[in-house]
């Protein structure tokens, strides 16, 4: 069940955040601290490019005895490519460590921005000694994180194990350089159940791949991603060690959390005005329709498509062709839904008639299902992206400037 | 050694084109049709999309004697995805056939435009029976296929095999859902050179893999791709039908043929206002190498960075960081040439001091090259693509209407 607030909801957490002036002519914050009363089971999932930033090295080492009681994450400056990276995160991880009297290996760190600046240490350190941390700072510490995105990303849910009422809460960041494979983009995931470590992982894992890795905004996977989860412990309910009916409700609660972030970080894509939602049936295997979804989500045809509200079904077929799956085209069909309607526009691999205005109608709404059946068996799977329009084009003209 | 002209210019070879009024609003021609005197042998390479146009069925069946004539293109319709596409599409060429008096099964037939519309065959008919060729219609055929092309695609050359003068000329039509792993887009391409079916096909086939399948605009691997190329032998040179020196003198004019129009396909690619070029080199092998130039040629961040000559580097290295290769970050080194000058803007993974109004400078060009060295080993390749702009958007938000 969807309750009020982030990451502060749970129990035992509390959040803030603090302006450092990392980037020019911006009075934004800039800086966010998420931070446990009592030490956390931790895990996390990293981006998969051969390049990652810093801060992920040092998250990696800090994780180790998968442990964890506060989260740091600056924007502005992505910390990545850099000769000294690796120095300064471990440096950030100290300030903010000494600050809030923890040790330094329980810092899980993130930074988002531009990539191959030198970090600004000196204004970080500032920010860190005047940071003030509570338990109504979630919108605050969602708000220091974005980059391009429009829309603060937060969620809340409340669910029972054995009676005993748990929360899960979270903040992420999204917009651009976005794509599938990997851990994608930053969400930090605070939760007052009692799990060990590696339940905590598995769950996390679990939740990973039908949701953010499902998500392409513009098929550049990014150096800094990652998504982590501290669990406190204070709901009280009975350890959760392995996989049993409480960890499945864990899991489902989890599942809601990211599934929520996931769409919600593809509507929000650089320069979007839709949520894409495209969904495969009937599938040789769960796999295959994983791969069909995804092309049809990254495809700039489709997405400049759907941003003009044009029913060119053909780009679809296109894309499902070059997904690299087995299919026969002459069993595909091919449905547009939304709260306007639906309408089948493609039958047997063939348009059917259809009326352009009904279709224009149905597509001309902030979320678009397309629901591809490929008729050859029970794989399904469902991708997130976004529409893509001249918005996405200006906003990285001169991201830098 | 380029030469004025294109399919016309090697001897025997006639164009022309016509139009249909295929696609409403335009009174551009539409249908355009090259003939060769004599019986050709004749080659050819299609899209490896699942999902493939009429006109390549019909066009695999009439080129398995290896033999043709004519070569027959219509733009604003692809005749793909249609219930009785292949049939049309036999009609089409039993039309062509009998308006030359030449057999159905020497015909090279392609269409290009909308996905999933009926071909319009009563408008075809009309447009071949009044259609008329001549010595100097290259230029109209280069016109008739093309579709959102600005600028027409001819060139041809002239090269000797033994003290024989030989020619090639080609048309070529390019723009949107173009990208690598296939025979890209259409280009057709005449010589007068003596050679075998097979030696002809391998010639092909050789000279695609570094230009046309090195060219990505949008990612997107459309339906209709093909390259075809007819022989008609009547430069005179003794018949080439094993791979010796006159097969590469050969092969070395028919690459300079493709390499031109891949760079032209990628410089007029949807929107595009710049060409971009990306040269690796020092990596592991050719493989690895083609794997990293063509996943920065193919990213949204890199070609909108590019658009607004922005020296934005760190997204280089991410799309290099997320190519499926194997490499150290600190080891790359990036370096940005035009006719402006050049620029070296990251040293072993890591930003080097450089001037940005150099930067910018440099990048204010119409023809980019990132030169990117992975100091590993010796595998080059170069890959051709464009800048991403609010133009793309523009043409492909409504095409359809």
């Amino acid at each position: 069940m969807f309750i009020e607030g982030g990451v502060t909801a749970p129990k035992g957490f509390k959040a803030g955040a603090t302006h450092c002036g990392i980037r020019k002519n911006t009075r934004k914050n800039d800086l966010a601290v998420i931070i446990s009363e009592k030490i956390c089971t931790a895990a996390a999932v990293y981006t998969q490019n051969k390049v990652f930033g810093a801060p992920i090295t040092v998250t990696r080492e800090h994780l180790q005895d998968g442990k964890a009681k506060l989260v740091i994450c600056n924007s502005g400056n992505a910390n990545t490519c850099n000769k000294d990276g690796v120095e300064l995160a471990n440096k950030m991880s100290q300030l903010v460590a000494d600050k809030f009297n923890i040790n330094k290996e329980d810092v899980i760190i993130a930074s988002t921005g531009v990539i191959g600046q030198t970090l600004p240490i000196d204004k970080i350190s500032q920010g860190i000694s005047k940071i003030a941390v509570s338990e109504n700072g979630s919108v605050e510490a969602a708000e220091a994180i974005m980059t391009t995105d429009l829309v603060l990303k937060e969620v809340a849910v409340e669910f029972e194990i054995e009676n005993t009422i748990c929360k899960i809460g979270a903040i992420a960041k999204g917009s651009g350089m976005i794509a599938p494979n990997m851990a994608t983009m930053l969400t930090f995931i605070t939760t007052d159940v009692n799990i060990s470590t590696e339940m905590l992982q598995l769950a996390l894992t679990k939740t990973i791949e039908p949701t953010y890795n499902m998500v392409d905004v513009d098929g550049d996977t990014s150096t800094n991603d990652m998504v982590s989860i501290i669990a406190n412990g204070e709901a009280g309910n009975d350890l959760i060690d392995t996989e049993n009916e409480n960890f499945k409700a864990f899991v489902d609660a989890l599942m809601e959390v990211n599934l929520f972030l996931a769409k919600m970080i593809a509507k929000d894509g650089e320069g979007a005005t839709k949520l894409l939602i495209v969904e495969i049936i009937g599938a040789n295997n769960d796999q295959d329709a994983k791969k069909l979804a995804k092309a049809v989500t990254a495809s700039s045809l489709v997405k400049t498509a759907v941003y003009g509200n044009d029913a060119n079904w053909g780009r679809i077929l296109c894309a499902l062709g070059y997904a690299d799956v087995e299919f026969d085209p002459n069993n595909v069909s091919v449905k547009f839904l939304s709260k306007n309607g639906e309408i089948l526009i493609c039958e047997q691999g063939a348009s059917v008639m259809f009326d352009e205005s009904v279709a224009t109608h149905v597509l001309n709404e902030s979320e678009i299902t397309i629901l591809v059946d490929m008729h050859q068996n029970n794989g399904t799977a469902t991708a997130f992206g976004c529409d893509l329009t001249e918005k996405y084009i200006d906003i990285n003209a001169s991201y830098r400037s």
